[in-house]
C-alpha cells in the first residue's frame, strides 16, 4: 500500500526527519523527495488504517493521502474479472441478470406459495421472504421467525428456487443457514461487523445492502469483513440513500452501480422497492438500475398488498410484475446482459417484437 | 385549494372559533367537523402560502396540512396530458425522446462546429454550448459571452439544429433571445426568481435545471414562476443532487423523473454529465434516466476534452457518444418512447439487429 | 392513538364506507366527517404501524396522517418531567450537566489510568474507554476485548468514577455488564434491534448514539426498544449526521438537542469528538451543544494522540480539556444547568472571575 | 499555488514527460520526483481551476491534488488577523459580537418602527427588514419593494441603527445602495455570481448567506467574487444546510463557524431563525452559534407573528428576544467576545449576577 505525506512549505528539516523516522518505526519504507518549495514523502508497506491518522498529526504535515483503497479482497486489484456465483445452479454476476422477488415478510404459508409461484412464472430466479424483520418500531410485526424460515424452505423446494432471507443477529446465523440459501444482511446491519464476521465463517452466499448513509468504500469494507473470514460469495446491493428528498423513502443512487463495478469484482444488485417506498415508482427504478448495468434487482411483490403486514405500499402487483419482467428481459440484452430464469435459462420469455 | 387544520385534543371551543373566524377573515370558507376527541376544520378558497403559516400559530392548533400542491400551472390538475413542445420543428415531451449535446463551453468556432457536426451525425437533435458560464471561482474561464452566442447561432444555422445556452443574468435575457432557441436556467439559478420572471416574459422555451438541494416542489415552483408570466414552454431537468457521495459530483436522483412526470405535464430531462463529473459514468446514468422514462438527456461531448476550458473530465468522447446514442435509440422504444432525430425523425439509426 | 384519513375529493360513498369498515376491522373506532368537498375520517385506538400503511392503499384515500408519535415510553406524553438517572451517585439529566471523558480505545492499563486521572481532575464525572471497537476496516485495531474491560473496571474503581463502554454484540451483553456501569450503543448499532432488546433486559443504563442518518423519531424508537423491555434508564446522544460537508467527519446537528428534549423526557448528550473528527473543533462543538441545552458531552481525550491506535486526530490534549471544562462549568450555569463533578458536586472549579 | 500530480505505478516515462511538458505549456514550473515505485510531479505557479481538470485526464495520472485553496483574498494566507469592519461606527468581527434583528419582511411603517425600537432596546445593533423577498412561490407576498426600502431608511435614521436588507437582482443594487447600509445576499443567491460582482463594485458591506447545499469552499469563493471586485467588506453567514432532518427547516451547521474562522479572516454570523423555522428553537440555536465563536447572529423578531406576511412561525416574540439578548451578552464574554450595543458599546445590559 502507498501513502503520500505532503509536508507544509514551512516544515523544517527536523519535521521531515521525524516523519521519515516514524514511517520506518511503523514498518514501512519511506521515499522522501524534495522540491524547491515542499517535501513529499512516499511510504510503501502494509498500511493499517491507523497509520494515516498517526502521521497526519505530526508537526509540519500538510496532509496525508492513501493512494490505495482500504479494501483488498473486494477490489478489482485482487480479482480482475467479474465474480460469478453459482447458487444451486443459478449463475449470479458477470453477464447474468437475476431478479429476486417475493413478499416483504413471510406472513403465511398460503401467501408465500401463491406469491412465489407467480414471481417464478413471471421470470424471477430467486425467492425472497423475511422471517426476522428489523422494524423501526418494537410495536410492529416482527416476522414469524423460525416458523417463517420453515415455510420459506418448503416454498423454495416446492418451486425449485433458491431462497434468500434476512439475518439480523449473529446468534441466528446457524439457524438461518439450515433453512435458506442466501443470507441477506440488511441496510440497518451493514455496520454490524460481528454479524458480518459470523456469516463470513459460513459457506452460503451473503447479500449485503448498502446502509442508508454508507459510502461506497464503507459498503466494500463490509464486504471485506465477510471475505476476510473466508467466504468469497458476496453480492452487493444499492437500496437507496437517505437525502432531503421527500417523495421517496430513499434516493436510489444509480451511480453506485457503475462505481461499485469499477472498483469491485462482486455482483451488484439494486433494490427499487425500498428506495421507492411506493409501488408506482418501482418499475422505473428497477429499469434504471438494470440500464445502469446492475446484475439484478430485488423486488417486493404481493398479491394483496393492502393487507400486507409489512411495507404493503411498495409491493408490486402481480400483473405489473409480469410486465416489468418482460421489459427487464429486453433491457438486459440491450446492455449486453442476459436475464437468468430458473430452470430455463436460455429460453426466451414471450418477447414483443422489438427491432424486427 | 384545500387546507385542513387539525386541532389539539385539548383545544377549547374558543380556540376552534378563533381559527374558524380567522379562516373567514382570510377570505376562505371554513368547514368545521368535530369528533368525540378532536376538532378538524377544513378550509376552501384561494390559499396563499402565508395563510398556512399564520393558521399554524394560533392557539390550540396541532398542525395544518395543505392538501393541494402550491403550484398550479405546472400541475397535472391544470393540464392533464403531457405537454409537447415544438421547437423549430423538433417535438419535445410526450412520447418523444431528444438528446441535447455539445461542449460545456463554446471555446472557439472550430471546436463548436466540429463537435456540433459529430453529435448531429450521432443523432442529437439540439445543440448545446455555454457562452456565459457561472463558475464557482472568479478566476475560472467565464465563457466567451456575446462572441460565443454569435458562434452558437451560426453553428445552429449551419447544422440546422435548434440551440440552447445558459442565461445567468436578467440583463442578458434580451441578448440571449436574439441568438439562441432555448434559454437554459442552470441549477445555481433555479432560485433566481427575477431571472425566471424575465425569461417567463419571453416567447422562447426555458430549460430549468433542478438546484443542487432543491425539492421536487421547489423545482415545480420555479417552473411556475415562468409559467405565471405567460411563457408555457418549460422543460425540467434533473441534474443530480448534493449528497454525501464522494465518487460522483452529484447524485443523479432518477426517481425525480417519474415523480415529476406524475405531478406535472412538462417534459423532464436528465443531465448525466454534471451528475457524474467523469465521462466513464455518463453512459450508465444517461441510460438509467431514459429507462426511468425521461424525455431526453443533455450530454456534454468534446473532441479533445483534456484541453477543454471547462469540465473536460465529464465530456464524452465522440466514439462513445455514438455508441450511447444507439443504445438510447433502442431503449427509448423499449420504454414506449421514440428518439427524435433532427430532420429525419422517423428514419432509424443504423440499428444493430436486436431480437432478430 | 389518532389517525386521520383524508379522502380524495373524487372519493365515492363506497370508498368512504370501505375505509370506515376497515378501521373497524382493524379494531379502531372511526369518526367520519364530511364537508361539501371532501370526507375526513378520524380513527381512535391502538394503532400499530402497519395500520397506516394498509389504510393509505385503499381506493379514494388521498393521504393518512398519524397525529400521535409512534413512540410511547420515550415521549413527554408518557413522562412529563425530565428523567434524572442516578448512576452510582452521579445524577444525569434534568438540571445536571455531566462530562464523560477518556480515550477512544483502551490501549493499555497505563494510558487509561493516566488519561482517567487527568479527566477526573479536570472535572469529568464518568470515564469512557472502548474495549470492543466497531471499526470500518477488518484490518484496524479492534480493541482489547475482555482484557480492556478488566482494565476499565479497575480504573473506574481506583478513580471512583462510573464507567461507560461500547457493546456491539448481543452475545457480549452479559460480559460487559460485569465490568462497566453504562452500556454504550454506538451510532452504527442504533438500528441493531436485537442488541437494544438485550440491553433493555438488563438493569444498567444505556447510552444510545444517533445513527449517522437516523431521524429524531428513529432515535426515539431505538430508545423505545430498550424501554419496552423494562429498562427505563436511557440516555440519548447526538453525535453528528452525515451530510455533504467535507471539513468535518459528521455535521453536529445541535438542533437535535432541543428537539429531543421537547419530545422526550430522557437526558440528551452531544459527542463533539466524532462529529468534528479533529481536535481543534471539539471545544467549539462541545460548547455549542451545552449552550443548546444538552445534559452533557462525551469527549475523547488522549495524552499522546499521535500514537493512539484509534481516532487520535480527534482526541483533545489534556491542557485544552482543562480549559474546556472551565468554560463548560460557566456555560452550564448560564443556561440554567449545573456541572456535576464526581464526589464534589457542589464545589466549584477554580473559576475565572467572570462578571466581577 | 501548488499542484501535486501523483502518477500511477504503471505510468511510463513517456507519461511522466507528457505531464511535465504540459505543466510547462500551462505556464507553471514542474518539480518531478521519482521513488522506486511511483513518480510524483509538483507544479508551482498561477494555477487556474481548469489546469487541475486538464492534468487529471492525461494518461498515467492517478490523481491530482491542489495543495492550496482556490480562494485567495478571503483566506487567512492573504490577511492573517481577523477583519474588523466599521459600519457607521459599529464594529463587526474580531472580538465584537453583533446581533442583527428585525422582522422578516417590512410589512408597514408602524410594524418596522415598533419592532425596531424593541430590538434596539433589547441590545440589537443592526436593523434588518426585507423589501425584496425571494419567495419560493410566485403567489407569495413579494415584499414592498422601493416603498419598503424608504421605510427601512427612515427607521434606521430614527433609531440611529445601521440597516441591512436583501438584494436579489443586479439591477436593484444601485437603488438598494441608496437606502440601506448593508447588502444581504441570501442563500438562494449565493451562486448568483453577477449579483455578487455588482455588489462587489459598490462601497457598502455585503452579508453573504451560505447556500442550502453550499460547501465551505464555495461560500468562500462567493466572498471571493465580491472581494475580487475591490469591495473588501464581506460578512459570512451560516444559515443551515438542507439535510434529511424533518423537524427543522434546515440543519444549522455550527461547525461551519470555527471552520470558516480558521480559513478566513472575515466575520462569521449565524442565522438561527431560518435554520429553526420555528421560534421555540431559535434561542438554543442562537446560543449554540455564539458559543461556537460566531461574531453575531441575525434574528427575526415580530410583535404579532401570527399576522406576519412572511415566516411568522420563526419570529421570536419580544420578551423572549430580550431574555435571549441577556444570555448572549454573558455568553459572548464567556467565549472571550464582547456584545456590541449601538451607541453604548461598553455599557452593560442589566446583567444578572453570574459568578458573583
Amino acid at each position: 500500500m502507498d501513502i503520500i505525506v505532503v509536508m507544509k512549505s514551512s516544515a523544517s528539516d527536523d519535521d521531515v526527519k521525524r516523519v521519515t523516522d516514524r514511517i520506518v518505526e511503523l514498518g514501512l519504507v519511506p521515499y522522501p523527495s524534495r522540491s524547491e518549495f515542499r517535501s513529499i514523502i512516499g511510504a510503501i508497506g502494509e498500511k493499517t488504517p491507523q497509520i494515516q491518522q498517526q502521521l497526519e498529526q505530526l508537526p509540519g504535515v500538510e496532509h496525508v493521502t492513501a493512494i490505495t483503497e482500504p479494501y483488498k479482497l473486494a477490489s478489482r486489484a485482487f480479482h480482475e474479472s467479474d465474480t460469478i456465483l453459482d447458487i444451486k445452479g443459478i449463475r449470479v454476476g458477470g453477464p447474468h441478470v437475476n431478479i429476486i422477488a417475493g413478499p416483504c415478510a413471510i406472513e403465511s404459508r398460503d401467501i408465500l406459495f401463491e406469491v412465489g409461484r407467480l414471481v417464478k412464472d413471471a421470470g424471477a430466479s430467486i425467492l425472497r421472504g423475511g422471517a426476522f424483520k428489523p422494524r423501526t418500531s418494537p410495536y410492529s410485526f416482527q416476522g414469524l421467525g423460525l416458523e417463517g424460515l420453515k415455510i420459506l424452505k418448503d416454498a423454495g423446494e416446492e418451486l425449485n428456487m433458491p431462497t434468500i432471507t434476512e439475518v439480523t443477529d449473529p446468534r441466528d446465523v446457524e439457524t438461518v443457514w439450515q433453512y435458506a440459501d442466501i443470507f441477506q444482511v440488511g441496510a440497518r446491519n451493514m455496520y454490524n461487523f460481528n454479524l458480518l464476521m459470523e456469516v463470513g465463517k459460513s459457506d452460503k452466499p451473503v447479500f449485503i445492502k448498502r446502509g442508508l448513509a454508507a459510502s461506497i468504500a464503507e459498503l466494500l469494507m463490509s464486504a471485506e469483513y465477510v471475505l476476510s473470514q473466508g467466504n468469497h460469495r458476496v453480492i452487493l446491493c444499492e437500496r437507496g440513500i437517505r437525502t432531503f428528498a421527500e417523495e421517496v423513502r430513499f434516493t436510489l443512487d444509480v451511480s453506485a452501480v457503475p462505481v461499485l463495478q469499477e472498483r469491485s469484482h462482486l455482483p451488484v444488485f439494486v433494490d427499487p422497492s425500498h428506495a421507492a417506498g411506493k409501488r408506482d415508482l418501482v418499475p422505473s427504478l428497477a429499469l434504471a438500475g438494470i440500464a445502469a448495468g446492475a446484475h439484478g434487482a430485488i423486488v417486493e411483490v404481493h398479491s394483496c398488498p393492502e393487507r400486507a403486514l409489512c411495507d404493503g405500499p411498495q409491493a408490486v402487483l402481480p400483473d405489473n410484475f409480469r410486465r416489468l419482467m418482460e421489459q427487464i428481459k429486453l433491457l438486459s440484452e440491450l446492455v449486453g446482459h442476459r436475464l437468468t430464469l430458473w430452470g430455463r435459462e436460455d429460453v426466451c420469455l414471450q418477447r414483443p417484437a422489438v427491432g424486427g
